[in-house]
């Protein structure tokens, strides 16, 4: 792989920045402040790195306007030094691409409409009726069911299964291990007895979703389950049967969504939180990593749950009481009720 | 793929039920009570979806008893709506079935016993001594290791993994990327190192059982790791070593069973609880979402933990007190008994 | 496969071990002390099971000293039976190896570097620049990205993925659906909307590591995530981006670690647990069960969180109080202060 190389004045174009300092200065890496090597760019976005400014071997730091003088070499000036940063990290990523083409042991099914730029790795394994758009890259060992239907320039990392009838959007990045479109856990009790009910929707993702490794989205019971355009999954989420995440909206990682729950628009899901069935999100809600979400939240805002470590020792008495804390409740209401009588009963005594 | 199309005639002696309307009405696919249309089939089990009953377009509506004359369309009624609907919806179905036969790219290993109705996906790779039984569609990418045994009529996903020494009973329906055999975590400490732990036992799984994305199964220690018939497991469970999870038993997604721990029968387990290792729950229990079961359950009944979402501000000072909960609840005790000597001593003092 | 048959002899010069009883009985197999035949070994070692001790039909038990006397049958003496049955066991384990060489399936890019000693399966594809070492084991349908580097001894079960730029050192072992190298959950907002950060990093895992089935390891987003030296991960972990975790930490399944957390040595992580991003826990701490770890713990103890199930009648009861907890002290305060008065008061009145 050639060494990709830029001045700061090619990457000052890139993202509209201010240059402080030399603008031929060449730039060949990305570090982090404290390990940023001499020919590397850096950047400070969050400030409890801004002590790493002065000591800092990077040639060039990505900074905004009011860093700018503590920075002791070349700073790229920006208003959002992170989203910038970004940009260009994107023009030093070493991330391969597909050959181009088909490799010739793609098992393709009849009746696909697979764009020319299209690429498809190794051993993948593509229905019947499916359509793929240009310049998606779809790497080995992948299995793209009946009936689905890919957007331009997505890109599948190997071994993500797509049962019939699921659609993806543009821009789709799509990590190892994902399953989409497998059965949604409907089962119906009979008797004592278990009769699967079949799962007849489908999947509908929208455009620039990003899903991460292992996560599994389960697909419509009847109607679809639907991801919105610009949602962002991490890894080992599982989002059950007729979900509904609005656009924007980013969960993080071993998030638990249960069946027919709608998360709105611009959410925030803490990682390893799990969202009761048939409730309802709000637009603009953040909720914060572990909680229980059991009703619906009706006004954005941040929402939190669960209690966080301590001391085992003194974890164990305080759990104790968490048994007793509804008794515990009713004691004092009591206790204060008996006060109050005594002073009153006191009061009248005096009377 | 043709066309389903049915009378309600055919589909009312499907599950035994009463037709109010046109027996004649055609049926040709499945829709929700909100979104069907003219020629679908709807049902009603959820009562509160009844408000729909009145404004629904589909052209029949399974329902029981009571809700036969607020339906303003054809009605199918039965008894159990849920259950009726179940069955109809297989009808319905638009599952693709593998073709027939071993894809030529199918691996086999030696001494194996395939049914001839078996169907085998494409990259499959099959070890020694496996039994596939009739009709079992083992789908694309699927890894049977040594000594596998398969029941009839089963149905693996795309990249189901089986390590060696696996059983599965008939009727198993295993979704994608679920492994099951890895090895169970087994380590011994010695002198502040670890020692792996061989994991000899292997996995049983009854008939009826099914598995949903990416759920693991390990094998056990020595003994087996036991799934009984009919349990039913969503996505991304995680079942540790020498688990033993009796006949009826459903588990939602997210789940975490640690070694040796047994469930009962019948048992209902919520979304993302975790099971502590080498614990009992008896049958018939039911533990709510989220919980965190640390001891055995005893006696059939609802088992919950956790503390639901509030507002972050409000919760950040509620859990400032739990960490105090101990020393408030002695706090407690201690005004009481001051207070109660206060007042016995006032009345000793009016002596 | 051959039986493994040895004397008692023979396994107690592998352990070190005192022979109580027939130094020339020939082992078979290995069962536990309630279900082993004749013929095969069985261990003690959680003080529970002492009481099979007399009634095991097992012709030898693993034990430590203070047991060897109630033993009923022959006995191998040793200090810690747990980490002596675990070298014994190995020779009964019927885990197979890959046949030698290259499966002609398999799938090898530019200026790779492979063992002649290692051994690929069937279907796994492996990019440019690979390094493989001895006798490592990379079974079917696994994914090597480009530029990996794995050490030798090393085991990956089927549909292992790694992304490029991925190493593990000597003695992995890596079982079936994990990811490694996946992207970090890198995402900048940017007016309402997500711009993805590019992850530049890689991952680096050193020797004697374990990894559980659809664990999952994200690539660092600059620097690389690390996994140290004898680090045992189970099932279902997720591993977000710079995570650090210290040698000899074992972590039990489902836990998630958010990103650029770091985790001591010898820490022991209880299954389900979460631990928040940038926080630092120091060495030798152990985390019980599903606890959320939301900041640093600078002490080496014992930590939990969470409050386990109760009946849910009394549980609902309970956790309304919680909702009402920080009023619930604000009214034993007031209470206090409100009896601490009068008997001051009272005290003055009757000065």
């Amino acid at each position: 792989m050639p060494l990709t190389k830029r001045t700061l004045k090619e990457l000052a174009q890139l993202i509209d920045a201010e240059i402080l300092g030399d603008e031929m200065c060449s730039i060949e890496g990305i570090g982090t402040l404290q390990a940023a090597l001499p020919g590397q760019l850096s950047f400070l976005s969050n400030k409890k790195y801004r002590k790493h400014l002065h000591t800092t071997r990077a040639s060039a730091v990505i900074l905004s306007p009011e860093d700018a003088q503590t920075c002791a070499t070349n700073a790229l000036i920006v208003k959002d030094p992170y989203f910038a940063y970004a940009k260009i990290a994107a023009l030093f990523s070493k991330e391969p691409s597909l050959p181009k083409g088909i490799h010739p042991s793609v098992i393709i099914g009849l009746n696909c409409h697979i764009a020319d730029s299209a690429r498809i790795g190794p051993y993948t394994v593509i229905g019947d009726n499916v359509v793929i758009g240009k310049n998606t890259q779809i790497d080995a060992g992948c299995h793209i069911g009946n009936d689905c239907k890919l957007g331009d320039n997505c890109r599948l990392w190997p071994k993500v299964t797509l049962y019939y009838d699921v659609q993806l959007g543009h821009r789709a990045i799509i990590h190892s291990g994902v399953v989409i479109g497998s059965d949604g856990f409907g089962i119906a009790p009979y008797q004592g007895k278990w009769q699967k009910v079949p799962q007849l929707g489908g999947v509908r993702i929208g455009n620039d979703v990003e899903i991460g490794a292992n996560t599994t989205i389960d697909r419509g019971a009847i109607d679809h389950t639907v991801i919105e355009d610009s949602v962002k999954l991490d890894n080992q989420i599982q989002i059950a049967h007729n979900v509904y995440i609005g656009a924007y909206t980013a969960i993080a990682g071993c998030v638990g969504v249960a069946g027919s729950a709608t998360i709105g628009k611009h959410c925030l899901i803490g990682g390893a939180s799990n969202i009761n069935g048939h409730i309802t999100i709000t637009d603009g809600v953040i909720v914060t990593g572990m909680s229980m979400v059991t009703n619906s939240i009706k006004e954005p805002g941040i929402y939190s749950s669960g209690t966080g470590v301590m001391e085992n020792r003194n974890w164990q008495k305080n759990v104790v009481r968490f048994r007793q804390l509804d008794k515990i409740a009713r004691q004092l209401n009591c206790l204060e009720e008996e006060l109050h009588d005594h002073i009153k009963n006191g009061e009248s005594n005096n009377d």
